[in-house]
């Protein structure tokens, strides 16, 4: 198959040298040109070029930009794609995105590979990237189906595991395990940073260990990545944070009537659940 | 020196190994006689009872019980202690106790040693298990400054890191670093289970991976941990989760208003200030 790969960082790069390797035929795009030659040298792309032109055989076009570029991108690829193409993206969250798409390419179907590392760029581009790794399709009602099965055969090509789920249920399960962790770690270490004393400051700077640690890290990581989730998942994202405000504020109020037994037992609860979230 | 554990867990077994190997003699007390049987049997002590008149020739006393139990414990073993005795606590929280036994006992400062395992009990102890950790001591301002110094030359032979600190800011401290962590991730397991949609709820367990692991580690850690440090340590938890919310609401208001810039500056900061926290 033909697949036309828009953007060659960490996540266009790397799905070009894995669906290269299972036998495609890569076309890849990027605006610059140095990064177009090293895909093709670096076995990325079968060929290369910053011109949209590039697309015009590809019978799958996957749009791997930053998630604020994708519709820019896909106005700018448009007037090349083949009628029949089918068009995909990886963007992190889908309900802005997927919809609007869908009705500009009734053939459009967003896509989320949950996978990555802390480098960015063509030279991060890995083989195996998705091997094992969650890889989420939101197709609509009234997608083709044929569109449908032709990305889950590429989904498969990758060694990623297939989940199907709508964008809006998505964006909103990414929001409770991705989005949220990201504020409530941030507000923690803010809240240790805001000592009124000096000497509690520097103690608690002392003392931290892997429990701050741990769950200060997401809070603690890329400034514009945190930006960039909350910008386009904002209405998921504050339905979340009620949530957590609201169970938050259950907690406090057992710790305020010294409701211990009910306390332990809201911590019990929460040490039986956590497992579920992990298993996979 | 001569000197008594009182409690021959995890933290007083650890401690007893490691004091003997400095050249200390042990007196070791347990409610168990199996316990102090074990006791003599692994070097953790050269003798040891149940009765606490084994602590009468103990030149420090250091009670090495459930925090709950500190009290009375020492009400138990009083009557049997040197008028010159020095006496310390392991418990993690300083704000109740210390100042309490000091009216009683002149003689006490109180003591943390913060180092643990996931493991408790006599088979739990270890030689070295306050290596390089840090061992908090809380004296008040008329303490002792000869007891301190004892104190003090212990904790070097444990090779710990000491810190001096009131036992208000210690309090202060760990409930920042410490205790406000596992509330903040015991509420974000509840928010994630707490889907109206078991379609999400089913997905969010599927994709969480390690930012949710980590952020949710300490939130499903052992319950009756989590309602003691609230417990006994429930004044400065509650200071930490106003000081916390207060920090939540913040990121929330910039999420609501669409405030990305003032946002990712404030993911900027929380990410400068995390490394301080890591360094020791």
């Amino acid at each position: 198959m033909n697949i036309g790969i828009v953007g060659l960082g960490l996540i266009g790069g790397s799905l070009g040298l894995d669906l290269r390797k299972a036998h495609h035929t890569i076309y890849g795009m990027s605006r610059s040109a140095r990064t177009c030659e090293l895909a093709v040298q670096r076995g990325i792309a079968d060929v290369a070029d910053c011109h949209p032109q590039i697309l015009e055989r590809a019978d799958v076009v996957i749009l791997c930009p930053p998630i604020g570029l994708i519709e820019s991108v896909f106005d700018q690829v448009q007037p090349y794609l083949s009628p029949k193409a089918i068009v995909s993206d990886v963007g992190s969250v889908k309900g802005a995105i997927a919809p609007l798409l869908h009705q500009r390419w009734p053939r459009f179907i967003g896509g989320h590979p949950m996978a990555g590392t802390a480098e960015s760029g063509i030279e991060a581009a890995q083989s195996d990237l998705f091997q094992g790794r969650p890889y989420v399709l939101t197709p609509l009602e009234d997608s083709d189906p044929v569109a449908v099965e032709t990305l889950k055969a590429l989904v498969q090509d990758l060694g990623a595991t297939l989940f199907l789920a709508s964008p809006r249920d998505h964006d909103r399960a990414v929001s409770l395990i991705s989005h949220l962790p990201i504020m409530v770690s941030a507000a923690l270490i803010a809240a240790a940073m805001d000592s009124d004393n000096q000497g509690v400051l520097q103690l608690a700077q002392s003392l931290a260990s892997s429990g701050f640690c741990d769950t200060s890290r997401v809070g603690g990581g890329n400034p514009e990545l945190g930006r960039m989730v909350a910008q386009f998942n904002r209405e998921e994202l504050l339905r979340s944070l009620d949530l957590y405000e609201h169970h938050l504020q259950q907690l406090r109020r057992l710790i305020t009537l010294g409701e211990w037994e009910n306390l332990e037992h809201s911590l019990h609860h929460t040490q039986t659940a956590r497992p579920h979230f992990l298993e996979s």
